[in-house]
């Protein structure tokens, strides 16, 4: 796997794909600052007569609903078509899934009608794509589910929802239904800066873009983002989350495949 | 009021309040940090279909008004009548209000359908809602409010009101009609960030939400930002306003209810 | 052309702009800052209820179409009309044009209905408003317009489109259709940042604001963001893209008129 993760990242600085975002005003400036900090070319656009002309020519579609309304929604809907038909992964970021009826409609409508190659949430996020269950609480991880068995939970999801999941938290889980890899890179700090779950969503969809192996790429990404965390607490966490918040941009530019290899944290287990 | 301020802050750090926020798209990033940095659980929605969920579950509701449109308020209202429902604080950043008609009505209805528990603004929206009277050029103080007697249009403004009204500049003034405080920290430096009056609103929400007594929370949310913005000029400010901008996160991450008070500059006049 | 450079940076720093904003929701958070930093007061609104309002006061508008709707082009329309009716100079950013036949109509909807002082955009970009001719894939500048003859574009670009045109890249061009200015200040590393061309627009339309020649407005924000890309790459760049971005709002905001001047890089050929 360790060639196979190398090679993920050099596609990245080699093809620059181009990554459509349909994504929410929260972090939306992190989300394109950290898919340009890695190697991408980050694309926003939400209007529903352009989306289906931007994400035809995008590497990769990532539909983050954190702050949808029905606008939104039919455009990321549409943008999804679009690249589905192309044979474009679409990675899917169901943020805050469980907190509210409309939201918990909008997920799974759009996982009707949206392909998608891979699924990145928080444990109360898959929970509920998989079980239909709620206790989300606001956009954070329910305390309800901070002992859920998460390996399970993932690679039943991934069977269920016919795609790649990945469950990110302390530590982060990703399985597509036979694979599993578990991530032990990352640093607790990462919880206490909005939109760290987004900006792995865009690294994921910025890996997709350039690697035919999405499982891998996933895995890239999320270790990727695991250790900008690490590197960016020693750089700058004593300084506090503002300068923490800058450093993890500045990790993920800075990182290269051989401190991505060097460093990476992982186990893999395989059925 | 110094033990109850020590409180407030340990209170934030121990219930991590959920803040629903309904805001504008400009600062709103720094409005997600700066709640998780003082110990709050922000979340950003305003689709009308879910803002009830939102607003019911949470502790405290932040309305800013900053890129309002008809969407958006409707949006806001319908929260604040949620948060309303359930005895949930509600703080009101009537930002830029003054500045256009569609501005003033849409403040004006805001403060006819929702009970507000808090309102943050300058000296020139806090004049225009207490006289109905518009100086205001764009979203900073109009240079015709830079001498008003902010003090007695506070305490009339919160009669009037009928809730806190917390008015901040060089000096910020917070009263409810009967208590007054003036608060003296801070640095000219912040007003040439954009959003850190939208950030006070923030903390003052983060605050609100995890106390009981609304006055004092907001008091503390001030002296935090206060105090912030001077430790953030003393690491940061020879660097320049980007460093700056981190920097007032930063500070407001580290700060601790021992150096809150130790520096805290403030006077009550109570009548 | 010295002198007046000077004296442009000491307009902006009395007069204090006020930059009304019709921007993307990408980078408009840096676009505030940037124009704090240099000295203007920036306004975001895009209500179409207010918009009239807000350009009918302010010194300059900024029309950026980065993440456009129906909802917003209208309102972009209404401000541009306006201040043309004021004689406030309209700077357009058309983000991204030749990306989308969405993208591309709404352009030259605006450009029809609002007469522009200065547009600013990339090699691409300007290509499509001049040729009517798309090959911008994303928002970036498309590999097949990266050895156009730039010098010829922008002067006939802005005799045909009767206004200034700046072209930024490594060089960027300004020309009125009689003059042209190259400017070679700037660092490669402003193109991994998002949202430099959108701050470039934005230091323009606070220069435009506080200035009557708007050719030297124009080259003068150039020459700033250009100056401040290679400031802050010496200070930061060595950090990584998150300081970097940072670093350029700092040393916008420690740009004074004789350092501008000092290690200003820039060619004039008139004709």
């Amino acid at each position: 796997m360790h060639n196979k993760l190398e090679q993920a990242l050099t596609n990245v600085k080699t093809i620059h794909p181009l990554v459509h975002h349909l994504t929410n005003y929260v972090t939306v400036n992190d989300c394109a600052n950290i898919t340009l900090a890695i190697g991408g070319s980050p694309v926003m656009a939400d209007a529903i007569e352009e989306v289906t002309d931007m994400a035809s020519v995008a590497n990769s579609v990532v539909i983050n609903m954190g702050t949808l309304n029905e606008r939104t929604v039919a455009s990321m809907i549409l943008a999804g078509k679009a690249a589905n038909g192309k044979g474009t992964p679409v990675i899917f970021d169901p943020v805050g899934v469980g907190a509210s009826v409309f939201r918990n409609e909008m997920a799974l409508k759009i996982l009707k009608e949206v392909k998608c190659s891979v699924i990145r949430g928080n444990a109360s996020e898959i929970r509920f794509l998989v079980e239909r269950h709620a206790a989300t609480k606001g956009v954070d991880v329910a305390s309800a589910d901070t002992n859920i068995d998460v390996e399970t939970l993932v690679k039943e999801g991934a069977k269920k929802l016919g795609c790649i999941v990945a469950c990110t938290g302390a530590v982060d889980y990703i399985s597509d239904g036979k694979q599993l890899v578990k991530i032990y890179n990352g640093h607790a700090m990462l919880s206490s800066i909005t939109g760290t779950g987004c900006m792995c969503t865009s690294l994921i969809g910025t890996y997709c873009g350039a690697n035919t192996d999405i499982f891998i790429a996933t895995c890239a990404a999320l270790l990727s983002m695991g250790m900008a965390g690490e590197n960016a607490y020693t750089s700058s966490g004593h300084l506090g989350l503002g300068h923490y918040h800058m450093a993890i941009i500045d990790e993920i530019s800075k990182l290269d495949a051989t401190s991505l290899l060097e460093r990476a944290r992982y186990e893999t287990n395989n059925s």
